[in-house]
């Protein structure tokens, strides 16, 4: 099929959704009606996932429209497109694979002389192979003694995601018997953030993972030296302690500087990578190459899912969807990000990238201003704390803020106590439930001050526990939902010039090459 | 003086910063005129911090209508009505006495039949002499041995504040020696948060604050019997590892489960509470009761600054009347702390709560509808991170938001290597100094994919080091930013009504009293 790259604008269905009756969302969430929206609005998941999206101000009538444009912008066939191996990263002029990192989708896909789709398996079992013998004791350190911590050196990309993940399963893999080795992240440039990290291990146990793409970024390698340099003065070598992640066409690759390294290539965006070497290595040391294999399974099969042509079996392709209407449509700025689960805390984060840098853009992907708003503001912080930090604004501001809610039944570490009739895990769920509805009816009070319009619209995704295939299947789900608004607003959703512009002028700040203001403020920070 | 309660759009400052004329940043930060305007438009603050707005949208003529603005608005003899004891809570009929923790602005406060200041003295005082009988080894475990950890049971301002200034200083006084005890938090319902605590401490070991103002806190109260029931099978006997923090009117008061209680009181709104109490016992534990007291001297001298009638010498004012001027009539929906240190990693969660819960707000102070946009979402990361991951829609996304950044000229551990030429210090502060001029300079380029608008407005506070005094005054500082646009709006910023609906909704839910969608939601999450 012949793919037409049109603007979003350009659509018929634009014009339709634009002249949509809007949905009164308190009302057709109250009452009978209400509760059998919430049973038929849902669309099942992966992993046993479900994504459900009654609390969503949204119809029979304008979900029809949103169907049509799901069809009109080819969601389906640009999916099919990119994970056949059709260069979708225009700007950069490259493939964008990282759904292969996981399972094969379609065709194979040939790039640089080699099937990507083996190479990437390629480099899992590296890791694996080498996460044995860490594990084993057949690799340890200068005095034969099992390394115990991993520590990432990597910023954006390579930082947050992994991170999150980690975060996510740490207890998880604690109370299954499979936390291997504790890992710990090294990222801001700040010395204060290296500083701590080193404070806080054990260094002659410790395996550093460099993780840079091109082997050039400013941060990681500052960082690199900065705990090289720490080695050293701790009379240890950090040959004998360090591992990279890169491209093998980067400086870091084939170098005796490291005990090994795994490859990930261009085809991967940092905020992408999860998924690859870049999250392989550290999840792989720290759980076991059986969790990290299991990670990829779950996220492997929510992207079957994502290649579904009907929507109404397609979460992360109907996620996009109402998304897109409320942004264009509605008028919503920002969405927040709200998981009920304290190992999901830096799950938004990391969305906060995947979104705001993938659809953060006012060109299309030819280099062409659109005329109509992209990628909102995302932030977020875990239920139930935000309810008692920033809620008061989802509730009662001025602005409506999208929410997006997950929540789990199960918690991770198995401990939980009846307190006062309930569980806290039956506190955590209810609270969620409880949001939901709130947010979509709202409350009369003829104090105005305790009056609540509802009308503020959810969706939430649901499942059993977090754990390494629902971790998978959630983190697949957003990445191709952010891939298909990228496709709605005909954005190269895969690069990132908006990032340049600030490494070059820092370049000429430490160059001391600056006149104007940007010499004024050096001389205030003391450069 | 008589004070106006009126709404903004009543003032005639409002019509006139409507008509204002706007300024092309671009403009007018190039060139000399830039360098000029980086040092002419700056605020001193208290500890040697300043806060310089050249890089926002503002020039003289605006300048002098906020200036009307804020004689109309009275903020100056409303800051002082409320340091003098007014009810300024209308709401919760409530005094609002947060400043008076630290220090005292104006005419003694009297209430509850005591006088205020010495009350928050007094429990200073009493919090001190409980940490240094922790320190001294006068007060111990079951057997005999030191505390050695500290553990924060609270939720809200309960937790993000004091958690943000533990992480702000943990490191500063690790470096200095100050660091007396290690602290941990546990706020989430979500039974994972607290099992994990648990597991990463020494519970024999460790002193548990309880802090919940009411003493009825759901979360709170679960995870104190969650935490009290591990430590009786761990063969310890709670009351002696718990400490309460509350109002003398609590259950938690004069209770024998508790080694000792420490008061605040109504007038100490949650978000508002880091020097009181909240923040006393678990900084004064962690750190040492002289590292607190600098921490609120620090904060004192910056209301000092905040009582000050000269707009130009008053940086929270200036700070809160520039965001106004971007949310009411340039039309900004959200704003970003992005402090270039590690070390308030979490600072801007805290800010977050401050912000969103005080004025995200649809009512005025006397419970009715405003027509205009009120408290703005507020998000963030710290730098350099934030600019490996949502930078991209900030540089290049269709809505532009307004920034505000924090930087030090000092690092906190004292351990930096020159890498490539400069220290990870110099690089840290070149990127801030860097990104200022690109958001608000932009670069032409004829890819249009890689040129740079500009016109994104950012101000900076800049100060030597984080340290309890600077932290003080910075905390201060977007306490009264926040009470000035409260003021400037005609909101009650210190009520948070809107968090109730949803405790309501989530209690029927645990009762299992629900029908129609709040029925069906719990069924799906298994409650």
């Amino acid at each position: 099929m012949m793919l037409n790259w049109k603007n979003f604008d350009q659509l018929d269905s634009y014009k339709e959704l634009k002249e949509a009756k809007a949905v009164c969302l308190k009302d057709v969430m109250s009452g009978e009606s209400g509760a059998e929206r919430v049973k038929s609005y849902s669309v099942p998941m992966a992993e046993g996932l479900a994504y459900n999206f009654a609390a969503k101000a949204v119809d029979d009538a304008i979900l029809a429209d949103l169907k049509k444009l799901a069809e009109e912008a080819q969601l389906t066939e640009k999916f099919e497109a990119l994970y056949n191996g059709e260069m979708i990263n225009t700007g950069e002029k490259r493939l964008v694979l990282h759904h292969l990192t996981r399972g094969q989708l379609g065709q194979d896909v040939t790039a640089d002389g080699v099937n990507k789709r083996e190479f990437y398996e390629n480099e899992q079992k590296k890791i694996a192979d080498f996460a044995a013998k860490v594990h084993s004791g057949q690799l340890t350190n200068e005095n034969g003694e099992k390394f115990t911590t991993v520590v990432q050196i990597g910023i954006g990309g390579s930082d947050l995601g992994p991170r999150a993940m980690y975060l996510a399963l740490e207890n998880w893999a604690r109370k299954q018997g499979k936390l291997k080795m504790d890992a710990k992240f090294i990222s801001n440039v700040d010395p204060d953030d290296a500083a701590a990290v080193l404070n806080a291990v054990d260094a002659a146990h410790t395996i550093f993972i460099l993780v840079s793409k091109s082997g050039t970024t400013l941060e990681t390698l500052t960082n690199e030296t900065f705990v090289k340099n720490a080695l050293v003065k701790a009379g240890l070598n950090p040959a004998r302690h360090m591992i990279a992640v890169t491209s093998e066409t980067s400086p870091l690759a084939k170098n005796e500087g490291y005990l090994a390294a795994f490859f990930m290539d261009d085809y991967i965006g940092g905020r992408y990578s999860s998924t690859s070497a870049v999250g392989g290595a550290v999840l792989s040391l720290a759980f076991g190459p059986d969790v990290f294999a299991d990670f990829l399974e779950g996220a492997a099969a929510e992207d079957r899912c994502a290649a579904n042509p009907d929507l109404m079996q397609n979460a992360a392709m109907l996620d996009a969807l109402i998304g897109v209407y409320e942004r264009n449509f509605l008028g919503y700025e920002s969405t927040a990000i709200l998981p009920y689960s304290q190992a999901l805390s830096r799950f938004p984060a990391h969305l906060q990238q995947l979104d705001m840098e993938s659809n953060g853009k006012s060109v299309n992907r030819f280099g062409e201003p659109v005329d109509y708003v992209t990628g909102p503001v995302i932030f977020g912080e875990p239920g139930t704390n935000g309810q008692h930090s920033f809620y008061q604004l989802l509730h009662q501001g001025k602005n409506i803020v999208p929410l997006q809610f997950v929540g789990f039944r199960q918690n991770q570490a198995g401990m939980d106590d009846e307190i006062q009739g309930s569980t806290s895990q039956q506190k955590l769920c209810a609270n969620v439930a409880a949001q939901i509805v709130a947010f979509a009816c709202g409350k009369e009070d003829e104090n105005r001050n305790k009056n609540f319009e509802g009308g503020r619209p959810s969706s939430i995704i649901i499942g059993d526990q977090v754990n390494p295939r629902t971790l998978g299947a959630l983190l697949a789900h957003f990445e191709n939902k952010v891939m298909f608004q990228g496709f709605v607003w005909n954005l190269n959703s895969f690069d990132q010039e908006g990032v340049q512009l600030g490494k070059t002028l820092a370049k000429k700040v430490l160059a001391h090459d600056t006149d104007g203001a940007l010499a004024v403020y050096s001389q205030l920070l003391n450069i």
